[in-house]
């Protein structure tokens, strides 16, 4: 790690203070412009010319996107484009990434491919279409980012251009679901983008069309006039509600003390010496509001939102300021009734466009707890209230321990876990099943009874024979059991960790998004702990230098 | 590399010449017992202690298996066991994993993976079900040995235990499937995967099945009755013949002189200065046999028998002794009428036992193309018979090249291509796709257009037309463009090429096979590179030597 990594990200963000990022409005269509300032670049080292970017540049865009969706229920339409005259984006900043450590860039990459998955998920389940104009030259990480929209227009003309060039220039991938869009999402043939990821120069004009790499073409002088055209008619396909008002994402509280992280329902205590972080999720302290109306009020102060936003940036946090802590320990506190209330309400009002947004925001952040190279336990003790949408991350981890019957000496009841309408739907894993399907796969019927027992209490014994625990030990064993099973993760080897926990975590189908994380970002990381990547004569370190790489020429 | 590994690794043994395994027969039943020698190794400086395998062990597992397809029509159920006393299979050899170079370890991975792979097609497609009897300890690749079989039977005894014990001892993933075998095919419960998965000392006896791990547990005292009976009720419903006889697989012949290795109708020559493999597949020379007793008669002087033969003896030969060619050259010579009527044979007699087992190796073969870590061009010139079953080896390529109308100087017709019915089934990816349906996915509609057109000749314009190639250079143009996108290649970073090529060469659906392939292998090769494994604290590094391992502990 070098010394400018030790800086701590804060992916807290709003647009008065965007430095890349210019995000306007016209009725139903926003346009989000990248206007990257050379200067502003997260750490020092790297000047971020023509519209490259490095991490800061994405928690713009990640922020952008999120405000959009909460903030503009009017927008229904997104066009993506460049504010610059010359260029669309240059992609990732490569001195950035000469720079970085292994892990940076994984970590890097890793976060801005869940920015791009949630613009897609934005496209298709918030029904706020993005689309792309590009004008002027638009290359590997910029290319991926048109590739998440779902209609790419671009200006032929002399100088605008599609290339994915990372493999010829850098002897990386484009790590940031290029390679699997091009075949899996638009289906390029494959031998074609065997061509296409092999040219520096990329491609343009009516060839790029023809190969499926963009939609239209059209003279730089009418590209304008087209994109506001095709907007407008993905505008009118949506079925986001009119007239209705956003409601603001105040900014997020969040107390750093120490080894403590605090937020209001969210608290966490990183334990250096053993290497985990013991995150607690506290329940609504009230009942939920009564009605729709009521949730609209509360705003970013509704409870499952508010949860979201918490956790959200709490993973985001420890992935990239805590990357030694290599277990995540998860307790809930407060009372299963009041989550389930809140449940109800989220079902019940599935169709209401702020719901939704929760119901997504929630979703996207279970998703983020799964593709984290972190172990992940559940401790579930008396006082817990792992119930319907806290009960996913029981189901998110890689084990969970529920005590058996009461604790010595603590007057509360055992621990029960609950299962609500949230367990069985709303909340997907990448590989588009959810949590309990991907636990069953091998038992399916078991769902339609675990769906008979919606709303009960299970006890330790019943949530063992349930399936939905791991291990069920009673106050004598706990203590020993769970320590020891702490003290055996912290001594493992972290990659073989990552490694087997991203194999075993996603049984089943594959979607997109599991090949993105799976196949492209496992082949990434692997080129990019490789010497012909790193090296001293590796293209990532030679690149810019006026040296020419020299590779180990083995295949492997 | 270590100059041990500069051994010239020949894949071509027999039952006469094994030193690991004991092939034994009882009627429908076949026993392969594991009797691994432990001064056997393939290279000096480890030994093969408790049934632990090295390349070596695998090839004859590898030969095993063929010839029970082919020698042994009668055989329909397979007992795969352990001839020594005390233990099961301890798995891959760890010394020798830690002494060999990366590429090394990469690619005993992938030749072990295919060989369970063929395991399972045999159980599925041959319909010689291959069973697993366990008795002492069954550990790592002994047991994702066991896992490629249909059905696990344990002795219940106190040695007796299933482990995958590669993460707590060794830093690294089972590498053979096991970790997605466990989840995806055997459905175990992913929470209890990873426990499993961190445990030294493995599982036995009933927790072992209740939790999936095996099928049955049986008293030592009734292992055998109980594995004879279960091998007799799985022969049972086998479709294999009653009477057929087998056909031997006489010895490949083969020259390897200086840069060239010759087979009857492949050959090769290798370019080391431009790192190119020129390979060319010669169509039989006269017309098939007449009827399918004729078939039988030729044996494995049948052609396309031989040619699979010799094909994949050279994949796996270029795969393991010349590691730094890059890119692979496919061309054919010889007519493709010929081609064609072979074709027409393999589809006629799809239901006799030989013409299938023909057809599954086949199609094994093209496979090992596809997951092959090079680059593969095709080049159809004047003189070439792309047709059918040789049809594959374009379409199994990252780019082809076509040569429109007639060379100068050359009086032979311009190149055509021919599809057959051999073109729309028989030979599927590892994503369960033919290749033409993976290479169409954005246009399903072109398969039936393709489908009329079924034993036309299709000219260069028209080939190119029909996406069956890439490009379609006329003479003029041919000799640059070709030179030009061989020397490119030659100067890209050979592990960007493989992770590209990986991805790209998959889109669709996936399934245990490519599942495998891509996120299993790719997480496990990206651990065998880190320093945590392969370092001079790292795990295997330091196993057997008392010293302990000392991990970066970021997770990454």
């Amino acid at each position: 790690m070098t010394d400018s990594e030790r800086v701590i990200v804060d992916f807290r963000t709003e647009p008065a203070k965007y430095k890349h990022w210019k995000l306007g409005f016209d009725g139903p269509i926003a346009t989000l412009a990248m206007d990257v300032r050379e200067d502003g670049g997260l750490r020092p080292g790297y000047e971020l010319k023509l519209n490259s970017y490095d991490l800061g540049v994405d928690i713009e865009l990640y922020d952008a996107i999120q405000r959009l969706r909460f903030e503009h229920p009017e927008v229904r339409a997104v066009v993506l484009t460049s504010a610059k005259e010359r260029v669309f984006c240059a992609g990732a900043n490569i001195r950035m990434l000469s720079q970085s450590s292994h892990g940076w860039k994984v970590n890097f990459c890793k976060f801005t491919n869940e920015t791009r998955n949630a613009l897609e998920e934005a496209t298709a389940e918030s029904r706020q279409v993005y689309l792309c104009a590009i004008a002027g030259p638009c290359a590997g990480g910029g290319y991926e980012l048109a590739l998440a929209t779902d209609h790419i227009i671009m200006a032929d003309d002399g100088s605008t251009t599609v290339a994915l060039p990372e493999l010829p220039l850098l002897g990386v991938l484009p790590g940031t679901g290029g390679l699997t869009r091009l075949v899996d999402k638009r289906r390029v043939r494959r031998d074609r983008a065997d061509f296409f990821c092999t040219l520096e120069e990329g491609i343009r004009g009516e060839r790029a069309r023809e190969w499926g790499l963009v939609d239209e073409v059209v003279p730089r002088s009418k590209l304008e006039e087209m994109v506001k055209r095709r907007a407008t008619e993905l505008a009118g396909r949506s079925d986001r509600p009119a007239g209705a008002r956003g409601i603001a994402l105040t900014p997020l509280a969040r107390r750093i003390d120490g080894d403590g992280v605090a937020y209001r329902h969210v608290t966490c205590r990183v334990d250096r010496r053993r290497g985990v972080a013991e995150i607690t999720i506290a329940a609504a302290s009230a009942p939920p509001p009564a009605d729709l109306a009521a949730v609209h009020a509360e705003g970013a102060d509704f409870w499952p939102l508010a949860l979201a936003r918490e956790l959200d940036d709490l993973i985001l946090h420890l992935r990239t300021n805590e990357e030694e802590i290599g277990l995540w320990l998860f307790r809930t506190a407060g009372g299963a009734d009041v989550v389930e209330a809140y449940d109800r309400l989220l079902s019940e009002h599935a169709g209401d466009w702020l719901v939704r947004e929760v119901r997504l925001f929630l979703k996207r952040t279970f998703k983020r707890i799964d593709v984290s190279s972190r172990s992940v336990f559940a401790l579930i003790e008396p006082g817990s209230c792992f119930a319907g949408t806290l009960l996913e991350l029981a189901l998110a981890s890689d084990r969970s321990y529920m005590l058996d019957g009461a604790r010595e000496g603590d007057a509360r009841p055992p621990a029960t876990v609950r299962l609500t309408g949230m367990s069985f739907g709303p909340y997907p894993m990448v590989n588009g099943l959810t949590r309990l399907e991907s636990r069953f796969l091998g038992e399916p019927g078991r769902l339609d009874e675990l769906k008979r027992r919606i709303g009960e209490d299970l006890d330790a014994a019943a949530a063992a024979r349930a399936g939905l625990v791991t291990f069920a030990p009673d106050d004598i064993d706990w203590e020993d059991e769970v320590r020891i099973a702490i003290e055996a993760r912290a001594a493992f080897s972290p990659d073989a960790l990552t490694g087997m926990e991203a194999s075993l975590r996603f049984a089943g189908p594959e979607t997109l998004e599991s090949k993105i994380f799976a196949r492209l970002s496992a082949w990434q990381n692997w080129i990019f702990q490789r010497p012909n990547a790193v090296g001293a004569t590796g293209a990532l370190r030679v690149y810019g230098t006026g040296a020419r790489s020299e590779f180990d020429r083995r295949r492997v």
